[in-house]
């Protein structure tokens, strides 16, 4: 996986356990696309000192899902419901029988619900 | 939902985050089924002291979820799965074509190893 991809699920599960200060610096460098310079600026806080902080919080997050993996149990239902939608479109397209299409169009709107 | 349930799903979850003592007090008590006595005995500590660990215990799992809400997010998951498992039960019942049939077994099958 793409790795800020990779640490932006991480964030998405974990980022509640970090303190202010390192949601802060993260959120203004992943979020609002903040350089390492800028947000030095902003924090009154050297450039390196930046880097190290969110080194640090890197390291936290991915420690968290090395004890949890719950990023990889979440992403490996989502890879099994995405593979029920795949079979519900095999069979939308060879049963137009009414009954099998209304009911896949329901099971499809709640996959997409889990995968969204 | 049963607290004794829940608290299996919260250590289930967020265990690995407990210390080793804290992990050992929960499991003689919740999974080797132990009185606190007897843990108490088997540590050489009292009673009373394996209750406050264990209550403190139960406390950490639920500080964890109430910041994270990953196990309320995983049952949110799992009630959607089993609605669509409803649903292709409903679907196999009214059709008994050949290819509905082989294809609702396998949703069904991933469905069950989701569930489980």
């Amino acid at each position: 996986m793409d790795d800020i991809l990779q640490l932006t699920l991480l964030y998405d599960f974990y980022g509640e356990l970090l303190t202010e200060k390192q949601k802060q610096v993260y959120e203004l460098h992943y979020q609002n696309d903040l350089s390492l310079t800028e947000i030095g600026e902003e924090l009154s806080i050297s450039r390196q000192a930046v880097r190290d902080q969110l080194k640090r919080t890197e390291k936290i997050l991915l420690d968290y899902e090395e004890k949890l993996q719950l990023v990889s149990r979440f992403q490996a239902q989502k890879k099994a419901v995405q593979e029920m939608k795949h079979i519900m479109e095999g069979l939308e397209k060879k049963n137009p029988d009414a009954s099998v299409v209304k009911a896949i169009a329901k099971m499809k709107k709640i996959a997409d619900d889990i995968l969204s």
